[in-house]
């Protein structure tokens, strides 16, 4: 059995698609974040970042959405999340996850945690006034030069879509105009019709 | 044959020792930061993102760190790079990696980098003032719970151990006490005295 710690609208949604998709022995834990549940003295030993997801396996804890991406795959190969006999190809799609969490979950921290990198006021003002261009710089080369159609990868499901429609749902919140991205648009569409996100997003309690 | 492309003092660095201790069939291909190159229209069509590394492969072209690493790892799998046959040890070092390209060199890139996230001049100073305090907050962690020791992950040898290297190379210069910080400074030693890292050093042009 697996355990999900998870905290709504964040990027533990992915992971939590992903085992759904996976149909893994799993549940899923709600931190509450509005209590700062995840700086609590019992979550800070399960994950000392202090941040969701934290996946907890029969072998030890796990953390890091890539890793628990790439990890969820290898253990139910059956389900198809990566083309695991390819390397080449799933370097690309770990290239694509790797610039989600580097860059463009970055580029999106910067409205609601731009405390993290200073501590000023005002600086912090200046970074959220940036989120809106970052964010469409990101999906613009997204939109360009990485999301193949109908999935990100091309004709096969993988990983990387519930990451990609995970960081797109937040693209509205970050003055972002989605009307200039049809292939994401289309892309969170045809993510949103799934029955397996739909079970996500009803156990996470998100009705939008 | 491989070509990474890779400009001194960046991340491009651990890919260049991985290749280096795959013994890999590659040829390193610098790219100068100094007339701005990696903007040039050249090299945006090879890595449309503009930084490095980017490694041309005879199945096209990748970027992004973590995942490079990881395919050269599979692709060479008698170095040794990473644990390919264990799904949770392999998921570790994949996170390990994950949290040195999203949160770590994310820290750093606030001090040269800090135009990214705002136009702000006030602001950028304020973000570069904070950059020895996160960098300092990071490693403190890694010390504390990620480096196992002699090596990251262990008793084995592995591509975070480059990694590590690479970034830990920069902690003086963030304005972080490396004093402080006995394990992480030791491995930079062990890494340093490595033959296949010296050779790397000498041909991107490092002499300290």
């Amino acid at each position: 059995m697996l355990t999900l710690y998870y905290a709504p609208r964040t990027c533990a949604l992915a992971s939590h698609i992903a085992l759904e998709r996976a149909a893994a022995a799993y549940r899923a834990e709600r931190i509450d974040f509005a209590t700062n549940q995840q700086r609590s003295p019992e979550y800070l030993k399960l994950n000392p970042k202090g941040r969701v997801p934290t996946l907890v396996t029969p072998q030890g804890i796990l953390t890091e959405t890539p890793a628990i991406l790439l990890y969820v795959a290898q253990t139910h190969p059956q389900a198809g999340l990566a083309p695991l006999d390819d390397p080449f190809a799933l370097a690309q799609l770990n290239a694509f996850a790797s610039y989600l969490c580097s860059t463009v979950h970055v580029a999106h921290a910067h409205k609601a945690r731009a405390a993290r990198w200073a501590d000023d006021e005002a600086a912090q003002a200046a970074m959220k006034a940036k989120v809106a261009r970052n964010m469409t710089d990101c999906f613009e080369l997204i939109e360009r030069d990485m999301l193949r159609g109908p999935w990100v990868m091309g004709e096969r499901w993988s990983f990387a879509d519930p990451y990609l429609y995970t960081i797109a749902r937040w693209l509205e919140g970050d003055g972002v105009d989605v009307a200039r991205l049809p292939k994401v648009a289309e892309h969170r569409r045809r993510m949103a019709a799934d029955p397996a996100v739909q079970r996500v997003l009803a156990a996470q309690g998100i009705t939008d």
